[in-house]
Protein backbone atom coordinates (compact mmCIF):
# COMPACT_ATOMS: atom_id res chain seq x y z
CA UNK A 1 0.00 0.00 0.00
CA UNK A 2 0.97 3.45 -0.93
CA UNK A 3 2.35 5.41 2.10
CA UNK A 4 -0.16 8.19 1.86
CA UNK A 5 -3.09 5.82 1.53
CA UNK A 6 -2.29 4.37 5.34
CA UNK A 7 -3.70 5.74 8.16
CA UNK A 8 -1.26 7.82 10.53
CA UNK A 9 -1.26 5.74 13.45
CA UNK A 10 -0.41 2.50 10.89
CA UNK A 11 2.09 4.36 9.34
CA UNK A 12 3.52 5.19 12.73
CA UNK A 13 3.17 1.72 13.64
CA UNK A 14 5.15 0.33 10.53
CA UNK A 15 8.13 3.12 11.28
CA UNK A 16 8.16 2.07 15.00
CA UNK A 17 8.85 -1.84 13.86
CA UNK A 18 12.08 -3.58 13.52
CA UNK A 19 11.46 -4.18 9.99
CA UNK A 20 14.03 -1.53 8.07
CA UNK A 21 11.29 0.25 5.82
CA UNK A 22 9.56 2.73 6.39
CA UNK A 23 13.00 5.06 8.26
CA UNK A 24 14.27 7.48 7.97
CA UNK A 25 14.47 8.68 4.36
CA UNK A 26 10.45 7.99 4.07
CA UNK A 27 9.88 10.10 7.16
CA UNK A 28 12.07 13.16 5.96
CA UNK A 29 10.03 12.84 2.56
CA UNK A 30 6.82 13.15 4.62
CA UNK A 31 8.16 16.37 6.88
CA UNK A 32 8.79 17.95 3.55
CA UNK A 33 5.21 16.94 2.48
CA UNK A 34 3.61 18.10 5.52
CA UNK A 35 5.33 21.65 5.00
CA UNK A 36 4.17 22.26 1.57
CA UNK A 37 0.86 21.20 2.50
CA UNK A 38 1.50 24.00 5.08
CA UNK A 39 2.40 26.10 2.62
CA UNK A 40 -0.22 25.69 0.44
CA UNK A 41 -3.06 26.88 3.58
CA UNK A 42 -1.00 29.41 3.91
CA UNK A 43 -0.80 30.87 0.05
CA UNK A 44 -5.11 29.72 0.03
CA UNK A 45 -5.18 32.92 3.17
CA UNK A 46 -2.86 35.29 1.16
CA UNK A 47 -4.16 34.74 -2.27
CA UNK A 48 -6.15 38.02 -1.91
CA UNK A 49 -2.89 39.34 -1.14
CA UNK A 50 -0.41 39.28 -4.26
CA UNK A 51 -1.04 37.60 -7.52
CA UNK A 52 1.76 35.37 -7.51
CA UNK A 53 0.71 33.19 -4.11
CA UNK A 54 -1.80 31.77 -6.89
CA UNK A 55 1.47 30.27 -8.73
CA UNK A 56 2.97 29.32 -5.36
CA UNK A 57 0.34 27.39 -4.09
CA UNK A 58 0.66 25.26 -7.32
CA UNK A 59 4.38 24.60 -6.93
CA UNK A 60 3.27 23.75 -3.29
CA UNK A 61 0.32 21.22 -4.28
CA UNK A 62 3.17 19.95 -7.14
CA UNK A 63 6.16 19.65 -4.24
CA UNK A 64 3.49 17.77 -2.27
CA UNK A 65 2.97 15.12 -4.08
CA UNK A 66 6.01 14.73 -5.25
CA UNK A 67 7.48 14.28 -2.27
CA UNK A 68 4.51 11.92 -1.11
CA UNK A 69 6.26 9.46 -3.98
CA UNK A 70 9.71 9.95 -2.90
CA UNK A 71 8.54 8.28 0.23
CA UNK A 72 7.48 5.62 -1.43
CA UNK A 73 10.85 5.60 -3.59
CA UNK A 74 12.62 5.97 -0.53
CA UNK A 75 11.57 2.48 0.60
CA UNK A 76 11.65 0.82 -2.29
CA UNK A 77 15.46 1.63 -3.20
CA UNK A 78 16.27 1.01 0.38
CA UNK A 79 14.70 -2.41 -0.50
CA UNK A 80 16.99 -2.55 -3.50
CA UNK A 81 19.97 -2.40 -1.68
CA UNK A 82 19.30 -5.12 0.94
CA UNK A 83 17.99 -7.39 -2.13
CA UNK A 84 21.05 -6.60 -3.69
CA UNK A 85 23.22 -7.75 -0.50
CA UNK A 86 21.34 -10.96 -0.68
CA UNK A 87 22.64 -11.66 -3.27
CA UNK A 88 24.65 -15.28 -3.40
CA UNK A 89 28.44 -14.51 -3.31
CA UNK A 90 30.17 -16.20 -6.13
CA UNK A 91 26.77 -14.69 -8.71
CA UNK A 92 28.49 -13.03 -11.68
CA UNK A 93 27.73 -8.91 -11.04
CA UNK A 94 27.18 -8.62 -7.39
CA UNK A 95 29.40 -6.23 -6.58
CA UNK A 96 28.30 -4.42 -9.30
CA UNK A 97 24.36 -4.84 -8.30
CA UNK A 98 25.18 -3.58 -5.09
CA UNK A 99 27.08 -0.55 -5.99
CA UNK A 100 23.83 0.44 -8.45
CA UNK A 101 21.47 -0.24 -5.42
CA UNK A 102 23.84 2.05 -3.20
CA UNK A 103 23.71 4.97 -5.98
CA UNK A 104 20.42 4.74 -6.51
CA UNK A 105 19.44 4.94 -3.17
CA UNK A 106 21.39 7.60 -2.31
CA UNK A 107 20.10 9.71 -5.62
CA UNK A 108 16.11 9.52 -4.10
CA UNK A 109 16.76 11.04 -0.70
CA UNK A 110 19.00 13.69 -2.71
CA UNK A 111 15.77 14.41 -4.59
CA UNK A 112 14.07 14.28 -1.09
CA UNK A 113 16.35 17.09 -0.15
CA UNK A 114 15.73 19.30 -3.26
CA UNK A 115 12.32 18.96 -3.78
CA UNK A 116 12.09 20.03 0.42
CA UNK A 117 14.99 23.40 -0.12
CA UNK A 118 12.25 24.35 -2.41
CA UNK A 119 9.72 24.18 0.08
CA UNK A 120 11.79 25.94 2.35
CA UNK A 121 12.29 28.97 -0.30
CA UNK A 122 8.36 29.06 -0.35
CA UNK A 123 7.90 29.16 3.36
CA UNK A 124 10.45 31.97 3.13
CA UNK A 125 8.74 33.90 0.78
CA UNK A 126 5.26 33.54 2.98
CA UNK A 127 7.01 34.66 6.06
CA UNK A 128 7.81 37.78 4.37
CA UNK A 129 5.07 38.34 1.99
CA UNK A 130 2.15 36.23 2.93
CA UNK A 131 -0.98 36.50 5.28
CA UNK A 132 0.54 37.85 8.19
CA UNK A 133 -2.52 35.93 10.13
CA UNK A 134 -0.70 32.58 9.19
CA UNK A 135 3.13 33.51 9.76
CA UNK A 136 3.47 30.63 12.76
CA UNK A 137 2.12 28.43 10.13
CA UNK A 138 4.42 29.51 7.40
CA UNK A 139 7.28 29.27 10.20
CA UNK A 140 5.97 25.79 10.80
CA UNK A 141 6.48 24.76 7.46
CA UNK A 142 10.77 26.18 7.67
CA UNK A 143 11.23 23.96 10.64
CA UNK A 144 9.93 20.75 9.31
CA UNK A 145 10.99 21.66 5.57
CA UNK A 146 14.08 21.97 6.66
CA UNK A 147 14.27 18.67 8.61
CA UNK A 148 13.34 17.41 5.56
CA UNK A 149 16.20 18.60 3.96
CA UNK A 150 18.87 17.31 6.55
CA UNK A 151 16.88 14.18 7.30
CA UNK A 152 17.30 13.55 3.75
CA UNK A 153 20.78 14.00 3.12
CA UNK A 154 21.41 11.99 6.41
CA UNK A 155 20.34 9.42 4.09
CA UNK A 156 22.30 10.38 0.92
CA UNK A 157 25.63 10.31 3.21
CA UNK A 158 25.25 7.09 4.84
CA UNK A 159 24.71 5.45 1.10
CA UNK A 160 28.06 7.41 0.30
CA UNK A 161 29.79 5.81 2.76
CA UNK A 162 29.50 2.50 0.51
CA UNK A 163 29.74 4.02 -2.62
CA UNK A 164 33.38 3.15 -4.27
CA UNK A 165 33.19 5.59 -7.71
CA UNK A 166 34.53 8.27 -6.22
CA UNK A 167 33.19 10.54 -9.02
CA UNK A 168 29.87 9.82 -8.63
CA UNK A 169 30.83 10.91 -4.59
CA UNK A 170 32.67 13.74 -5.65
CA UNK A 171 29.33 14.53 -7.52
CA UNK A 172 26.61 14.29 -5.02
CA UNK A 173 28.43 16.03 -2.46
CA UNK A 174 28.75 19.24 -4.42
CA UNK A 175 24.59 19.04 -5.13
CA UNK A 176 24.29 18.56 -1.41
CA UNK A 177 27.03 21.95 -0.20
CA UNK A 178 24.84 23.51 -3.14
CA UNK A 179 21.49 22.97 -1.42
CA UNK A 180 22.79 23.95 1.78
CA UNK A 181 22.72 27.75 0.31
CA UNK A 182 19.34 28.24 0.07
CA UNK A 183 19.19 31.59 2.69
CA UNK A 184 16.02 30.17 4.09
CA UNK A 185 17.16 27.09 5.34
CA UNK A 186 18.10 26.79 9.20
CA UNK A 187 21.45 26.31 10.29
CA UNK A 188 22.09 22.66 10.24
CA UNK B 1 -12.50 12.15 13.72
CA UNK B 2 -8.98 11.51 15.54
CA UNK B 3 -5.58 13.01 13.52
CA UNK B 4 -4.30 9.27 13.82
CA UNK B 5 -7.56 7.73 12.45
CA UNK B 6 -6.87 10.04 9.02
CA UNK B 7 -5.01 8.66 5.87
CA UNK B 8 -1.81 10.49 5.55
CA UNK B 9 -3.07 12.26 2.20
CA UNK B 10 -6.68 13.16 3.96
CA UNK B 11 -4.91 14.46 6.51
CA UNK B 12 -2.56 16.47 3.97
CA UNK B 13 -5.46 17.92 2.00
CA UNK B 14 -7.22 19.12 5.23
CA UNK B 15 -3.72 20.83 6.33
CA UNK B 16 -3.54 22.56 3.02
CA UNK B 17 -7.37 23.84 3.27
CA UNK B 18 -8.19 27.27 4.00
CA UNK B 19 -9.62 25.85 7.25
CA UNK B 20 -7.27 27.33 10.31
CA UNK B 21 -7.57 23.47 11.78
CA UNK B 22 -5.30 21.48 11.11
CA UNK B 23 -2.42 24.15 10.99
CA UNK B 24 0.82 24.25 12.43
CA UNK B 25 0.55 23.66 15.52
CA UNK B 26 -0.98 19.80 15.04
CA UNK B 27 2.06 19.53 12.66
CA UNK B 28 4.65 20.26 14.71
CA UNK B 29 3.39 17.10 17.40
CA UNK B 30 2.99 14.80 14.40
CA UNK B 31 6.67 15.52 13.38
CA UNK B 32 7.72 15.10 16.89
CA UNK B 33 5.22 11.85 16.98
CA UNK B 34 7.21 10.24 14.12
CA UNK B 35 10.20 11.47 15.20
CA UNK B 36 9.60 8.69 18.34
CA UNK B 37 8.03 6.27 16.15
CA UNK B 38 11.82 6.39 13.96
CA UNK B 39 13.78 5.76 17.74
CA UNK B 40 11.42 3.25 18.94
CA UNK B 41 12.42 1.77 15.64
CA UNK B 42 16.06 2.03 16.49
CA UNK B 43 15.86 0.97 20.13
CA UNK B 44 14.08 -2.13 19.02
CA UNK B 45 16.86 -2.77 16.35
CA UNK B 46 19.37 -1.75 19.36
CA UNK B 47 17.89 -4.54 22.31
CA UNK B 48 20.73 -6.89 21.93
CA UNK B 49 23.07 -3.77 22.55
CA UNK B 50 22.42 -2.91 26.23
CA UNK B 51 19.34 -3.49 29.12
CA UNK B 52 18.54 -0.05 28.96
CA UNK B 53 17.31 0.00 25.12
CA UNK B 54 13.90 -1.55 26.83
CA UNK B 55 12.91 1.09 28.92
CA UNK B 56 13.80 3.22 25.94
CA UNK B 57 11.65 1.91 23.71
CA UNK B 58 8.71 2.23 26.20
CA UNK B 59 9.36 6.19 26.67
CA UNK B 60 9.28 6.51 23.19
CA UNK B 61 6.43 4.70 22.76
CA UNK B 62 4.36 6.69 25.24
CA UNK B 63 5.57 9.57 24.00
CA UNK B 64 4.15 8.90 20.47
CA UNK B 65 0.82 8.11 22.23
CA UNK B 66 0.84 11.71 23.93
CA UNK B 67 2.26 13.61 20.64
CA UNK B 68 -0.50 12.51 18.59
CA UNK B 69 -3.19 13.26 20.85
CA UNK B 70 -1.43 16.96 21.11
CA UNK B 71 -2.02 17.26 17.66
CA UNK B 72 -6.00 17.13 18.03
CA UNK B 73 -5.45 18.95 21.50
CA UNK B 74 -3.75 21.90 19.36
CA UNK B 75 -7.07 21.98 16.72
CA UNK B 76 -8.99 22.05 19.61
CA UNK B 77 -7.73 24.35 21.65
CA UNK B 78 -7.59 26.85 18.73
CA UNK B 79 -11.17 26.20 17.48
CA UNK B 80 -11.85 27.66 21.42
CA UNK B 81 -10.01 30.78 20.75
CA UNK B 82 -11.84 31.37 17.47
CA UNK B 83 -15.08 30.66 19.36
CA UNK B 84 -14.04 32.99 22.53
CA UNK B 85 -13.70 35.93 19.40
CA UNK B 86 -16.78 35.37 18.23
CA UNK B 87 -18.44 36.16 21.67
CA UNK B 88 -20.65 38.72 21.28
CA UNK B 89 -18.50 41.78 22.34
CA UNK B 90 -21.67 43.18 24.87
CA UNK B 91 -21.23 39.81 26.66
CA UNK B 92 -19.47 39.89 29.88
CA UNK B 93 -16.72 38.05 30.42
CA UNK B 94 -15.90 38.02 26.44
CA UNK B 95 -12.25 39.38 27.43
CA UNK B 96 -11.67 36.80 30.07
CA UNK B 97 -12.87 33.95 28.09
CA UNK B 98 -10.87 34.70 25.26
CA UNK B 99 -7.27 35.15 27.20
CA UNK B 100 -8.30 32.24 29.19
CA UNK B 101 -8.60 30.10 25.53
CA UNK B 102 -5.53 31.53 24.60
CA UNK B 103 -3.43 30.92 27.41
CA UNK B 104 -4.48 27.36 26.41
CA UNK B 105 -4.11 27.75 23.15
CA UNK B 106 0.06 28.53 24.63
CA UNK B 107 0.01 25.66 26.99
CA UNK B 108 -1.14 23.12 24.54
CA UNK B 109 2.19 23.88 21.93
CA UNK B 110 4.30 24.09 25.36
CA UNK B 111 3.40 20.90 25.99
CA UNK B 112 4.11 19.58 22.84
CA UNK B 113 7.99 21.30 22.77
CA UNK B 114 8.42 19.99 25.70
CA UNK B 115 7.49 15.95 24.56
CA UNK B 116 9.33 16.88 21.52
CA UNK B 117 12.53 17.79 23.49
CA UNK B 118 12.27 14.49 25.26
CA UNK B 119 12.03 12.73 21.91
CA UNK B 120 15.61 14.46 21.10
CA UNK B 121 17.30 13.71 24.06
CA UNK B 122 15.68 9.77 23.68
CA UNK B 123 17.14 10.10 19.86
CA UNK B 124 20.61 11.70 20.91
CA UNK B 125 21.10 8.85 23.02
CA UNK B 126 20.32 6.41 20.21
CA UNK B 127 23.01 8.13 17.80
CA UNK B 128 25.46 7.22 20.74
CA UNK B 129 24.75 4.08 22.18
CA UNK B 130 22.31 3.10 19.63
CA UNK B 131 22.93 0.20 16.79
CA UNK B 132 25.14 1.68 14.13
CA UNK B 133 23.64 0.17 11.03
CA UNK B 134 20.46 2.47 12.14
CA UNK B 135 22.41 5.56 13.01
CA UNK B 136 21.27 7.87 9.82
CA UNK B 137 17.52 6.95 11.91
CA UNK B 138 18.32 8.36 14.48
CA UNK B 139 19.45 11.05 13.18
CA UNK B 140 16.51 11.65 11.25
CA UNK B 141 15.06 11.40 14.44
CA UNK B 142 16.68 14.10 16.15
CA UNK B 143 15.79 16.18 13.04
CA UNK B 144 12.14 15.69 13.23
CA UNK B 145 11.76 16.28 17.25
CA UNK B 146 13.96 19.42 16.39
CA UNK B 147 11.43 20.86 13.94
CA UNK B 148 8.41 19.26 16.23
CA UNK B 149 10.10 22.01 19.44
CA UNK B 150 10.76 24.97 17.32
CA UNK B 151 7.86 24.54 15.40
CA UNK B 152 5.43 24.53 18.46
CA UNK B 153 7.13 27.17 19.90
CA UNK B 154 6.50 29.47 17.06
CA UNK B 155 2.85 28.47 18.29
CA UNK B 156 3.47 29.35 22.17
CA UNK B 157 4.85 32.75 21.11
CA UNK B 158 1.74 33.33 18.35
CA UNK B 159 -0.54 33.09 21.46
CA UNK B 160 1.66 34.96 24.05
CA UNK B 161 1.48 37.77 21.30
CA UNK B 162 -1.82 38.28 22.67
CA UNK B 163 -1.78 37.40 25.95
CA UNK B 164 -2.00 40.43 28.88
CA UNK B 165 -1.09 38.54 31.81
CA UNK B 166 2.40 39.57 32.00
CA UNK B 167 3.25 37.55 34.85
CA UNK B 168 1.38 33.70 32.64
CA UNK B 169 4.25 35.32 29.93
CA UNK B 170 7.15 35.56 31.44
CA UNK B 171 6.80 31.84 32.89
CA UNK B 172 6.24 30.94 29.50
CA UNK B 173 9.33 32.36 28.20
CA UNK B 174 11.38 31.41 31.08
CA UNK B 175 9.94 27.17 30.16
CA UNK B 176 10.73 28.05 26.38
CA UNK B 177 14.33 29.30 27.54
CA UNK B 178 14.75 25.85 29.69
CA UNK B 179 13.60 23.71 27.37
CA UNK B 180 15.83 25.01 24.76
CA UNK B 181 19.17 24.38 26.88
CA UNK B 182 18.79 20.60 25.72
CA UNK B 183 21.83 20.04 24.47
CA UNK B 184 21.06 17.27 21.41
CA UNK B 185 18.40 20.02 20.21
CA UNK B 186 20.18 21.31 16.68
CA UNK B 187 20.59 24.98 16.64
CA UNK B 188 18.25 26.99 16.04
Amino acid sequence: MQIKEQKIKDFLNDLASKQPTPGGGATAALAGAMAAALVGMVTRLSADKKEDFKKIEEKAEKLRKELLSLADEDCQAFERVMEAYRTKKEEPGRLRKIQKALEEASQVPLETAEKSVAVVRLAGYCVREGNQNAISDARVAIELATAGVYGALENVRINLESIKDSKFGEEMKKKMDDLLECEDLKAG
